[in-house]
């Protein structure tokens, strides 16, 4: 695949700076796989190791400086960064905030302002004692909460990432499409999660980041547990739920089977998850509120409790399975174009057996467009 | 597989909590998957989603305390943990810290520690002004870093941790047998990738958690990469290196093949990697301090900078990819029994083209034992 040119990268820094300027940070300080890879373009698996810090600097004018272990310079290098420092890693010593110590100080003048990605989906990747040793380095200069400017700044995709997110769907939709290859009655859950990973991984998806899901009688107890090996048995309910990634980003959607004919229950309940993703995407346009887009759905399937323990029904999506927004009863905040959204309605059946239907749209000008090819009202049937 | 007994988690707990009242800690509070995990057998996926926070608090006595959002109640419950307290989340309040810190004034005392795992592989999973609200909320109590405390514990594994471990490594071991099937001259990497995945699954994995490598003439550039679209060389090196995943549990090591015949250089190369790893494994056993086993390998090894770049040439394994210790030259602890470590040898055959083979070992009262089927000298050969 092409990684993204120079320019996609020179664009989200140029905006970053702009928010930073209107917010008096005089530097921003990543130091997860998200947000380093969103300015950097920098794309391993080997965030996998918790061992080393990574950190990367966006000052208030050009490109970001990479300070990060030895290990990484080689991958590094090939992106667009130019001003790629390096430390020994692991290490005894404090070398490496050291290191990241000496260009804040550079890039942050005394009294200014060093911003760190804020709010929901945000963690500050450094063990409890270096923390305070990088306070200390720092010398007379500030760390505060960036107020969501990351955050809000990687919810508007580029039309470049939405390419990537659809394939990633493609790819998940077609392996949806072969799951009664690999499951059926009498096949165990955890050989089907097995297989359906092999489905996706044949299905062009680079790797396959997430899978959870459920069976049940009539239903399921949760949408994040790992399989079991329960055989799938008639009137089950299988759901099937996966992050596929393609070049870094993200599928996050879920298909629903009925082993064997669906009895009445769960066939309307399905009919009404459908109709709920449906009547969501069709009032999804710029300035829709996420509030309104969860009453859509919830209007729709509020025979269970609100959101039946998920917390909300619908999220963002891109370099992550999860991503702001949250579709909450309470979120004003409202669509803007280039904003990729998961529709995720639930029904609760009767107390631990619940439907969970997942849809993926992105948010254009006029309107909204499937990134996931959307299923029918009718739950497919696994013989 | 069957779950761990609950015996095994608070046989756990009890550790922790003897190291507690050593450190004068009144609890500990965990906040990430692994620490979280290893206290309660809580096994899920669903960390891939950052939006929500999670926690369980260890008092001085009784069992762990699960403080945790809605979604995971049904899981959890499933585990040993009794009390498992649930907040709504996403929310746009501060209810999910609030329930966390009426639970740590409920269980430390005014003027009390509470310790917060600490050093190398960890952070605070937590927003960071959700950090400072925490801090205000918990009154008169202090967070202070536990020492290595959690680290340390864990990394002594059980036997039936180890069992895990061990069936990881010959899941891997037996999709390593089987790259011919999928790789050879002409194949391009990526496609390389994706069908050792599904060799991976195919072979038992629960998931591929990692996967990198590289391939490039007579060597490879770094050990991190995601796969290019490159297709293989006659000439090449082709080394995979993967951790899959069994019952929470991982394996870590990797394969080299040469594209046709090796050239001398190559192939004296994977001797000296292999001699290394063995010499490493014949003086290990409790007592051994880390430095010895670097230098029983880098002392073969050593035509290239030290570690080149990798800045370790091995490290613990277990519930994450990458734990401590770190086989680093002024490391001088020593292995414990339970220890299960990786041996992982480099050479730098020239600037930029390295060859890195990777082992693992589980260390016992009397020596170490192989948990991956050690590579033999000559390199595999692919047509």
């Amino acid at each position: 695949m092409t990684p993204f040119p120079a320019s996609e990268f020179a664009a989200r820094t140029a905006r970053a700076q702009a928010g930073m300027a209107a917010a008096g940070l005089s530097a921003l300080l990543l130091t997860t796989e998200p947000e380093i890879r969103y300015y950097t373009g920098f794309l391993t698996r080997f965030w996998e190791s918790p061992s080393r810090p990574w950190f990367v600097v966006v000052p208030a004018e050009g490109p970001p400086i990479a300070v990060i272990p030895a290990i990484g310079a080689h991958l590094m290098g090939q992106s667009w960064i130019r001003d790629i420092r390096t430390f020994a890693a692991p290490a005894p010593d404090e070398s490496a905030l050291a290191l990241l110590a000496l260009t804040l100080r550079e890039e942050v003048p005394p009294g200014g302002l060093i911003g760190l990605p804020d709010g929901a989906e945000t963690h500050v990747r450094l063990p409890f004692s270096d923390w305070a040793v990088l306070q200390d380095l720092t010398l007379r200069r500030r760390f505060v909460g960036d107020g969501g400017l990351v955050a809000r700044l990687r919810q508007a995709k580029s039309a470049a990432e939405i390419d990537r997110i659809a394939t990633a769907c493609a790819i998940a939709g077609r392996a949806f499409a072969r799951v009664p290859e690999i499951a059926g009655a009498g096949v165990p859950l955890d050989q089907v999660f097995r297989g359906f990973q092999g489905l996706c991984l044949g299905e062009g998806a680079d790797w396959v980041a997430y899978l959870a899901g459920g069976a049940g009688p009539g239903g399921y107890g949760d949408v994040i547990s790992p399989a079991t090996a329960r055989p799938l048995a008639p009137g089950d309910v299988l759901m099937l739920d996966t992050g596929v990634v393609h070049g870094g980003y993200y599928s996050d959607f879920d298909r629903n089977f009925s082993v064997g004919p669906p009895g009445a229950e769960v066939a309307e309940a399905h009919e009404t998850l459908i109709a709920a993703s449906r009547a969501a995407k069709a009032i999804a346009h710029p300035g829709t509120t996420h509030a309104e887009l969860f009453h859509a759905m919830h209007s729709l399937t509020s025979g269970g409790t609100p959101g039946a323990n998920t917390g909300r029904i619908g999220h963002g999506l891109g370099m992550e399975l999860t991503e702001g927004p949250s579709l909450l009863p309470w979120e004003t905040a409202s669509l803007r174009p280039g904003m990729v959204i998961t529709l995720e309605p639930v029904i609760e059946l009767s107390p631990g057996r619940i439907m969970v239907h997942e849809e993926v749209i992105a948010i254009e000008e006029d309107g909204a467009r499937w990134l996931s090819n959307p299923a029918p009202p009718q739950i497919a049937v696994l013989s």
